[in-house]
């Protein structure tokens, strides 16, 4: 035997241009990095099954960028720079070698995009749908990293960019809404934006965080487990982009499933009273809003209309089992 | 919502008591880590998928911990000492509860035994069949990884252990051939043994080193592609187990099998000549076996018989596509 098989060909034409120095030209058994000295690492991964996490029809380009911005959302979260990814790929046998091209040239805009390089992983046939884990790796300042744990009574409840964009724009997909011109929900769904900068920014004024992926409801829920407190937000309050608003303004059902819906990649965090003028001086192109406050009490969101009036939502977000 | 879902609670019961202080009791959106000082970290991941690289029916503890063990003996290729995992999911739906904890419970044992902690991961649920994917991480002094691309010509072949085993195993799990009577093969199928003190003790005494997973004889080509160099080993020599013996003794074609059909998990490495002694007092339980030589020339590799005939193989090793 002297010419590597199919499976071996596949990751030297596709995914051996994505590796690092770490990565030892994915030649070897496992890949080896210099941690960067005096430093805390973050680490992180996620899974995506095809039909449950994404579209099967969605473009294979942003099905890789998708899977890569899910992972480095959860370094976002956390404050961490990014450092570089290990990737498992379960593909269907007869997968066609254009679409791991595009899988593999997407991730390629977005390991330049966010400063991060391959550095191993597995490729294997599955007789199932495509299911896709990434394991990112980061670091941080030792002590630095944003915790969901740290939010108090009192502390105010902010949110990054705008949410519901992803959960409408799967709704846009799959025909249950009518698309915007500008095709923007739809981006949003298949194409997460991980708010890095703003996260690092956050070390030091945020006292929690965490990225909303399940639901805002929801995980804002964890984060009140996490820190043992309460929170209360104001449905209005919620920063919808235009195009959403657009869609709840048609048929003000659907800010339930904004507020509840998942795929959303913002940053939830808790700061103490005072602290808008530093979160505002964070700058880059990520916008906060406060959408309420923490109050004591054993762990519980409640949700309220303009008028203080509790709102009940027929679930609190997205859950596997 | 006050009340975390199901696949929170899941992860609660079974996946938090496997976490250790990195792991920030999977209550975050990444682990956080302070690696080992003066220390390269050593990175690898595989996938494993129900019905491809395990039987649906094999015992939840053994997939657990085959699943670890099949990263571990990719940081014993490198000489490199264990850290943590982290570890995605994908389950079926309708997965039972005891599963996952004899899953777990197995993931326990080996954390115990092998010295590692669960850093985090994620669970999401499939249509398809299980698909696992586990992220390892080690250390390994700087410059001391074991690469494959280091044997010359001249340098002598060794492999650790018996081959064969984990094919035969899955033969006699699947019927195809008698098992044997204390249960051996099945057993190295569902349960590899990484080599993990034996490879920290080739540092400095092998000059390439890998793991064989995929079959003897095709991981051997991959060693003389990443180091350049021909490779010519003897049949007769490759280690059997005595139960593996007494199968191929019954059926002497069942060799081909052995040499090709990978599951070893066993480390296959090159030494110069005059290494014995020093590969010996390695010690442990881990034997080690010669079965021949690299040589000048292209990359490839020639399998002869005790009379230096050269023997054609049906297929060098697997490949998933």
């Amino acid at each position: 035997m002297s010419e590597a098989p199919g499976e071996f060909g596949l990751i030297a034409r596709h995914f051996r241009p994505l590796a690092g120095p770490g990565g030892l030209s994915l030649l070897d058994d496992a890949a080896v990095l210099d941690p960067p000295p005096g430093r805390s690492l973050v680490l992180a991964a996620d899974a995506m099954v095809a039909g449950v996490h994404f579209l099967p029809d969605d473009p294979a380009e942003t099905i890789g960028r998708k899977l890569l911005r899910v992972n480095l959302s959860d370094l976002a979260a956390m404050g961490a720079v990014p450092l570089g990814y290990l990737m498992t790929t379960a593909f269907p046998r007869d997968i066609d070698d254009a679409w791991i091209a595009a899988f593999a040239g997407g991730l390629a805009l977005d390991q330049q995009e966010f400063g991060l390089d391959l550095l191993g992983g597995d490729t294997v046939a599955t007789p199932g749908p495509m299911t896709l884990s990434l394991t990112i790796l980061g670091h941080v300042a030792p002590g630095a990293a944003l915790r969901r744990g740290g939010a108090r009574a009192g502390d105010e409840i902010w949110v990054s960019g705008s949410i519901g964009d992803g959960m409408l724009g799967l709704g846009v997909l799959q025909g249950r809404f009518a698309p915007d011109a500008a095709g923007f929900l739809a981006a949003r769904y298949r194409l997460p934006q991980p708010r890095l900068g703003f996260g690092q920014g956050l070390v030091g004024i945020a006292r929690a965080a965490m990225d909303v992926s399940d639901g805002l409801v929801q995980d804002l829920g964890h984060l009140c487990r996490a820190s043992g407190v309460a929170a209360e937000i104001e449905a209005g309050l919620v920063p919808l982009s235009p195009a959403a608003g657009a869609l709840v303004a048609g048929d003000p059902a659907l800010l339930a499933l904004c507020l509840t819906g998942g795929d959303d990649y913002e940053l939830l965090f808790a700061a103490p009273p005072g602290a808008e003028a530093a979160i505002r001086a964070i700058g880059g192109d990520t916008a906060a809003t406060r959408i309420g406050h923490f109050t004591a009490g054993p762990p519980h969101v409640t949700v309220r209309d303009k008028n203080g009036a509790e709102i009940a939502l027929p679930r609190g977000g997205w859950s596997h089992f």
